[in-house]
């Protein structure tokens, strides 16, 4: 059920199975799972998930191209709350291993915010990566765009990007080196957004004219654009620049800091795991954008799938199977 | 586009980037990710993925849970097609490693059939696994309840067995031990029935009235029901048994035997692959029940969108990146 301030309190002395943190695409899989197995979830989610501003997603197998992040999350949410999952709209502060159990303590509530505490035998941390975005003085004008023709993902929508004019906001001088020669292989009329925020080295300087991309070093002012459409950048100057698509590249964070205390093992900052999900702790379990892969939305719910069955796995084999006690027959 | 006899002609000189054996969830999935890199492919498909016979698929995220395998299959190919895809019922006879390309022979139409080859650079070997099925005479009666209440794969649909009486038919003895006690986690009212394939050692007999699970092992006549709902099971003797729900276990075999002549590594029958489906041979990859993890549609999915990033990476690094020719600058 979709727990409130007013009804997490019937919850509290409640022992999950698993709890999940976040919501996404991974979650949601991973708590369709588990509840088929008849094991006890909650979702704590913090909302917007990455997901959550595709406007258009391409490339997820049995929905329609024009689906929306938002109508996956929604019918996910669904279909996970009609198998009797618990959800609860939190922030994750803390996860504190108590040896057979974790303590997960959340905030709730913007105003007035409350720090319950929920306890589980599996934690599933599906809590995925946020995107930097250009840091404009009117943060809605990248809002207005992103998950239009604004991309923040390559391999998502580097196709919607075909030999179209893209705008590459980058974030430092690595960003660049990484994606704006993968970039040319949808599109080669790159003009390349530094924002003022960092250095370009001269040797990066003389390769990007070979390639012929412009590079745009003054602080941009705002997107041009309507109706969701970015049609170009104005930078401080006030000069503009025309551009029909753009990709952000200027990082993301990790959104994991809960599981500061628990000591991971980590490898370039992606939490290691084994093929189901399974982290260097036996009953926490990485999927998504958490750990080593691909960030895309179907190999999340793929992961989730893994996990959940994993978990269950793990908890019948210490459970005895039953019998149909009717027919029972000891043997003399 | 879709290819027929007639029609295939036309694309028999052309190397396809990938050609994908099987046009299940797996083979779908990659894909739609190889033409939205850009990469042509090829899918060849047999008809009757082990999907198509999912009355409703109950755990795929993002679709309503009475959504069927059909249905998922449908959509994702129409929306194959839409990417221009190429796709050939047809099934595969043969694979020959000629270097750099991949000569597949295929046989298609059953009356007058042809035997056209298609080249590639990559292989994605998609085509699955295939259920053994009881026996029976008229085998249309298996078929009639196959995906509605008589099953074949518990992590799909154990659920739906809930404390159900349920019939367990059983291919081998090594089939009980493996999945009669795990069955027992979602209901304990178990029926076994061997019909008569094969002999069960004492041990195991012993333990299974310790259970009290019934071992049935004169052989069946047919399956009783109607309207998609079997409701028992009549033996040879006349006899009759209630059932609610039941799983079939009989094993099942993998359709892989066009890989015979590459000496791919295999480890229990599962082919080896690393994290993003790349077998032992650089560029044949393996998705969904062809490798180690889990038969379900989701991960195959998942599995799909992995390999084609991979060979899009692979391809992408052996390909220069474009240059925006009007603004090239040479330097001195």
């Amino acid at each position: 059920m979709q727990l409130s301030s007013n009804t997490l309190h019937e919850q509290r002395d409640r022992i999950y199975d698993a709890i999940i943190v976040g919501g996404g695409p991974g979650g949601l899989s991973a708590g369709l799972y588990l509840q088929r197995y008849h094991l006890s979830s909650l979702i704590l989610d913090k909302g917007k998930a990455r997901s959550f501003w595709i406007q258009e997603l391409h490339n997820y197998l049995g929905l329609p191209p024009d689906t929306s992040g938002r109508t996956l999350l929604h019918q996910g949410k669904q279909h996970y709350l009609s198998l009797n999952g618990d959800w609860l709209n939190s922030y994750v502060e803390s996860v504190v291993d108590e040896g057979d159990l974790f303590a997960v303590q959340v905030k709730v509530g913007r105003n007035k915010s409350i720090y319950p505490i929920f306890r589980s035998k599996y934690l599933i941390a599906a809590s995925g990566i946020i995107d930097r975005l250009p840091p404009l003085v009117d943060m809605q004008n990248v809002y207005d765009y992103a998950g239009y023709n604004l991309h923040v993902c390559m391999v998502c929508d580097g196709y919607e990007m075909t030999d179209k004019k893209c705008g590459f906001f980058a974030g430092s001088e690595a960003s660049i080196r990484e994606m704006v020669f993968n970039l040319s292989w949808f599109t080669p009329y790159i003009t390349l957004f530094t924002h003022g925020l960092f250095e370009v080295s001269d040797d990066l300087r003389r390769t990007l004219q070979e390639y012929g991309y412009p590079l745009v070093e003054t602080p941009i002012q705002r997107l041009l654009g309507q109706n969701h459409l970015m049609t170009g950048v104005e930078l401080v100057d006030g000069s503009t620049i025309e551009l029909e698509t753009g990709l952000i590249s200027m990082g993301s964070r990790y959104h994991n800091t809960y599981l500061d205390g628990l000591n991971l093992e980590q490898k370039e900052g992606y939490l290691t795991t084994d093929r189901m999900g399974r982290t260097s702790h036996p009953r926490i379990f990485a999927i998504g954008d958490l750990k080593v892969g691909l960030n895309q939305a179907i190999v999340a719910a793929g992961d989730g799938a893994l996990a959940a069955t994993q978990i269950w796995r793990d908890i019948r084999q210490a459970t005895p199977s039953r019998r149909w006690l009717e027919n029972q027959q000891i043997p003399a």
